[in-house]
């Protein structure tokens, strides 16, 4: 793996866990070569409010629906003998593999688990907090294919996926390195978590997540974390956050209840998300799927106080609409926004971080539908206070394509929607009221001293935008955004340099993974 | 004009005012035919709460701030000896030109103008409420070039302005027929206004906007309004809306000033707007440029109440920033958004309706670009509260161009924020507690009772989003969204089918206008 030698000839100032490392030097370094990124941010700190669409009344109607479900219709727990047992010992009304809960039961259960708390990363400048006023932006997961920068849609390989870590890591308004960026279909089934955690953990310093396909993939993912930061800073510390669907309408399965309980019992966090095409999943009106998602989360996510109490969880919600015609999932219309806003609401009543929305489209290519949808998901999203924001860039073709095009066109949104969480600075600079003094009326603020000292952080510079004259435009070959995407991406890639990576560390990660693999068949389903 | 004529020979069954006739007939023809539109929505009548970046704080800070630069560096009334006057007489201090302004007269002036008016249509049911809870779509507004349906950048004809008149006719989700929806630039200057206010008046039968270009024209389109409305009506009622920009920072000039002041004065709505591009006509932070636009709109706005107490007025902001590397303005950046839903508060508080934002971007052709930068708009406009929104559809290239593709694919995006503004229906039908019961664990809700039920209406049908699978896509001819736009509308301007128009009515406005055009030369700049 040639990215993986790359990383230890970068690799000299790299302490014990790579903890001293920075990426700052290698974005530095791109940055003056013309190619790369600028400077990047941490976590969102919101300074704005948030978006409400539910009155009190309203969200304690939606509660009190949601303890009905879950009591008298109750939710399974499918194939998983170990978490029934559980439940009944909790008190929980268990018929078969059906689970009723008595009124009120999840939600005191919930009280162990945190408000907030820290995903830390390789790199401490690169930690988030998940929960409160902090929003994380991580990249798209899941796609089997992609759209590639030649223009080609195919099947996702190891490359592909590699690039993708290297793009989020350079984004500068992209926090996280994300999970399944894509799906690497051309490594064996069994074998693929290796290398796509392999990947986060070498070619990026952001915080990043685990595999959720088999038990004991999240087993393997633990046990590279403990190699890349050490054991004891493992079981002290949340270093991986993991998505954890529930099979709606009402179901957890023994895939997804097994990897929870592994990432639970380590003190790792878990994304507990119904995902829901509603009119499908749920019911076709934004209540009723508010109230099956939140008695979705309830049962989900207090499970993982009953593995372990104090196991930070968060509250998920994947929204989406089907076209009531073909029965085709739809994004960026406005139930599934409705159905973000209200689900935050819930969540911050339970005291849970909350997850939702990104940047989601059903277009098939990086046109103007893809962008309408994806900006009209991240302003809902942004503005319903989300704190974890999977699939921010690349999504394309309702989950099914990661396009590069359309990743560094979301990245720049992505910078939009940080600086819009800013909020209005009413400091004396801000009030700009000397400006004004100095300029009076018919005059321009062009050249003002105002305008000179806040030159270069008063306006957003966004990456792709063309702003110029059309005649300026012509000029440069009538370029479309994703044209100017395209280009962007060859430039990162061409420039993308490792973080630098403990030696130690680096050899220990290739010889876990040799043996793993060579303990197992290749398995390609 | 062959548009006319259709319309004579449509007009049986038009009353006296026209005031009985509507446009459902003709919608429902068109819908039958495969091609058209569906059902006319009224105006939005917002359910959900607005969005709120500014504390009272902060408001209260502005507030004073803007009193302070209309009191010490005052606002100039340019060319109007008139204006001057009637500012002395008021009690405000007035040195050459330069209007200063007692702390609190302004704000004292506009006790008089109404928080809330009706604009009336010649279509009852298209008459739209202007203020409260009210958002009231209206197209694109000045362009001098339009991007047509062949995919050709050129000037703007009276054939193209009928056509995007026609357009928003048929569209569901706009309200208003608009102004200028593009510079018909093959019509003499000084005759173009008339031919612009006879094609709102006859190809639709939406509420309109007046021209502002010079004094005698506001007085042609009052004088044409009483044709069709009948004197005593226009007298009485509001059946005109105008565009008043100010000449920022802190100019009002003659032009302006005379067409605000026959509007007043016959009682017709001004909306008093500050066209700002920050960084170059306002200071480069948000709560400076909210302070100018404060007290600008301060100013002009109150200048209505002395020409006229009770004459309707609105609070305008047109916000867009400028690219500090070539001074080029920029849309749907984070900054306008800010000033936006700041300046909405402002609104509130002084008890004025609000106009802002629309569909707004600076690319020059409708790719992602152009819809990233719309949608951002969009939304903070429809969270904002924003009362009249002009540029909701069709614009382009920072407004010098007039395109039908993007104003189809913003049409479809104004259906999604008018049923967003709905809010979340809380019914026993919404909160679907029987259609969870029914379908229960495991099973799916594509069938049962409830989602049958709701089938209909449940989830916002897009007219451009291609939600189907890849393969289907493929099959289909791999369109993009614009070119689903394209075909579009050909097919609305195909079954257009104008409203009708009382013959005595349609005979009245042509010979206005004949008359009119011999007495003037033609004049093209």
């Amino acid at each position: 793996m040639s990215d993986s030698v790359a990383i230890e000839q970068e690799a000299p100032g790299g302490g014990r866990r790579g903890r001293g490392a920075s990426g700052g030097a290698a974005a530095r370094r791109a940055a003056r070569t013309g190619g790369g990124p600028g400077t990047q941010l941490t976590y969102i700190k919101r300074q704005i409010n948030v978006f409400e669409v539910l009155n009190e009344e309203g969200l304690a109607l939606i509660e009190k629906n949601a303890e009905t479900v879950l009591e008298e219709i109750g939710i399974d727990f499918r194939d998983d003998a170990e978490a029934l047992a559980m439940w009944k010992d909790a008190g929980a009304d268990v018929k078969g593999e059906r689970v009723h809960f008595p009124r009120g039961l999840c939600r005191s259960l919930l009280k162990t688990a945190p408000s907030q708390f820290t995903q830390h990363a390789r790199n401490p400048e690169r930690s988030v907090q998940i929960g409160g006023k902090a929003t994380v932006f991580a990249p798209v997961y899941g796609p089997p294919f992609v759209r590639d920068l030649e223009g080609n849609r195919r099947y996702a390989t190891i490359e592909d996926f590699r690039n993708f870590v290297k793009l989020a890591y350079m984004a500068p308004s992209i926090h996280h390195s994300g999970g399944t960026v894509c799906e690497p279909v051309d490594v064996p089934v069994n074998k693929r978590h290796l290398d796509m955690i392999h990947a986060h953990m070498t070619l990026s310093d952001k915080p990043f997540m685990g595999s959720v396909t088999a038990p004991e993939r999240a087993e393997d993912t633990v046990a590279m974390a403990k190699i890349l930061f050490g054991d004891e800073f493992v079981e002290n510390n949340t270093v991986i956050i993991n998505l954890i669907n529930a099979n709606s309408p009402m179901v957890f399965d023994e895939t997804m209840l097994g990897a929870l309980k592994v990432y639970a019992r380590n003190n790792q966090a878990c994304i507990v998300t119904p995902f829901i095409l509603a009119g499908a999943m749920s019911p076709v009106t934004v209540a009723g799927t508010l109230t099956q998602v939140l008695a979705e989360v309830l049962a989900g996510a207090s499970f993982t106080q009953l593995v372990r109490p104090g196991a930070p969880v968060l509250f998920g919600t994947f929204a989406s609409s089907i076209s009531m015609q073909s029965g085709a999932p739809t994004f960026g219309t406005p139930e599934p926004s409705l159905v973000s806003y209200g689900a935050a609401q819930l969540a911050r009543r339970l005291g849970l971080p909350f997850r939702t929305g990104g940047s989601l489209c059903a277009s098939k290519v990086p046109d103007a539908q893809a962008a309408y949808e994806s900006a009209n998901t991240l302003n809902s999203t942004l503005l319903a206070g989300t704190n974890f924001v999977l699939h921010s860039a690349g999504w394309l073709e309702g989950g099914l394509a990661s396009c590069y095009e359309k990743f560094m066109m979301d990245v720049d949104q992505l910078g939009m929607a940080q600086k819009l969480a800013e909020g209005v600075d009413l400091s004396e600079n801000g009030q700009a009221m000397d400006a004004i003094r100095q300029v009076g009326p018919g005059s321009h603020f062009l050249g003002c001293d105002h305008t000179q000292a806040n030159f270069q952080t008063a306006f957003y510079r966004s990456s792709i935008a063309d702003n110029n004259s059309y005649e300026q435009w012509l000029a440069e070959g009538e370029k479309t955004a994703p044209q100017r995407a395209n280009e962007l991406a060859r430039r990162w890639l061409e420039s993308y340099e490792a973080p630098a990576l403990d030696a130690g560390i680096a050899d220990g990660l290739k010889d876990f993974i040799a043996k793993k693999k060579e303990s197992m068949p290749d398995a390609f389903t």
